[in-house]
């Protein structure tokens, strides 16, 4: 590897990684890119394995990310990428994209990153060994973690509850961080997804979802005076506000 | 390729292929299949495009498989295979299976499909052009579907109820077969499941279920006389059986 703080690997889209528009579903896009840093990590020996000897595993703290109108089609050959952006003493920043053979991105996102002391549930610092391979330079600037005022359901354009499913639950025993897309995504209705294509998104994860439980998703839309419509999109378990995100929407012209 | 019957691929498992036991899940399993027989026919120039010519769909009908005590954990590097077993003028055989590069197979799967009409909802004569080029034997045999009583709330041993959700829906705008699946095991709870290994499973697909609507998925569990434990699984849909499946389950010796 010539630069050990970015990765790529090839990778063909199976169907059951796109919606019902043939492109990725935004939970996919990020997922993918999830798996990329996997893979560059245990390329340099400090994945999943070297974080359980300090007893602690990354959480996302938070995820932005653009996408382009031109999206891909499973079936197409793409590039996962990321890189190690920076890391200080508690925090890693990470870039993942999804690009074609000609590097035009089709998305980009960032992720803000922790290390957690499973037992403890709690942050501690990251482990040396865990990211010295990469040669990341120090991280400067986190990224402030959106801090919208929790919807109440009468302000709601609308909402939606979803029983946390077993097969939501990842290799960490955690529920996946993407899952949380789906139930935002999914509580708008085909109605505005089938129209509406995204094109920005932050998400800001707050407190953790736990199986079995029951979480209550719920919207409220926006159009601004150019014509763009916003969503905030929020995460309740047991009312407490899990994850805060912000989308903002296109109407789909490809199809 | 040398036997046009059959087709296989390699395939690098994904973290989000596998469940909470590191093994590919049951509805994951079936999806690489699929990807593996809709490949196949790309690779053929019969595939969705193609039927597509003739306003037509393949639908699968009922699976049966059976999965090794042994199974790959993500991250491994698998071959998904498929064979067209055999055709006749409305059905067609598939077999497909999930295997090391030694040949060891982790699953091997069976399903047979029709081919409908995508106006008229039914079964139609599955046009020469889709499967000529595959060289596949006359179908002789079909496997009977099973055909199990409703179980209804009152003998059942636990029952769920799931919204179907927008990305339940893939490309072909149907809810997805392998979700029938999801909806069947969930039901059974992490308790079960974490401490059982399915090994054999048989599913025949009766109605389909429609979005947005609320399934209920039921399912009745029985022990042998040589303690292998079975459990009958349904899903309803307003009150009408969609599917009709049977799981034969062992005890985890993995974890």
């Amino acid at each position: 590897m010539e630069n050990p703080q970015e990765y790529t690997m090839k990778h063909r889209l199976a169907y059951y990684e796109c919606d019902q528009s043939s492109h990725p579903s935004l939970s996919m896009l990020v997922a993918m890119g999830v798996l990329a840093s996997e893979r560059h990590a245990d390329v340099l020996n400090c994945g999943r394995q070297a974080g359980l000897k300090y007893n602690g595993a990354w959480i996302i703290l938070s995820y932005e990310g653009q996408l382009s109108q031109r999206q891909p089609v499973f079936g197409d050959e793409v590039v996962l990428g990321t890189s190690l952006v920076g890391v200080n003493r508690f925090f890693a920043q990470r870039e993942f994209w999804l690009a074609d053979a000609t590097g035009f991105r089709f998305a980009t996102m960032t992720g803000q990153l922790g290390f957690v002391d499973l037992s403890r549930r709690r942050i501690q610092a990251i482990p040396d060994e865990l990211v010295v391979p990469f040669h990341a330079p120090k991280l400067k600037r986190l990224t402030r973690p959106r801090n919208q005022d929790p919807l109440s359901a009468d302000v709601a354009d609308g909402q939606s509850h979803y029983q946390v499913r077993y097969f939501d639950i990842d290799g960490n025993r955690h529920v996946n961080n993407v899952r949380y897309f789906d139930w935002m995504l999914d509580s708008m209705g085909a109605d505005f997804l089938n129209a509406h294509q995204l094109r920005r998104f932050n998400i800001s994860y707050k407190n953790e979802v736990r199986y079995p439980s029951r979480v209550t998703s719920r919207y409220q839309m926006t159009t601004d005076e150019r014509g763009t419509v916003k969503s905030i999109n929020q995460i309740f378990s047991h009312d407490q506000l899990s994850a805060d995100a912000e989308f903002a929407w296109q109407k789909r012209t490809d199809k």
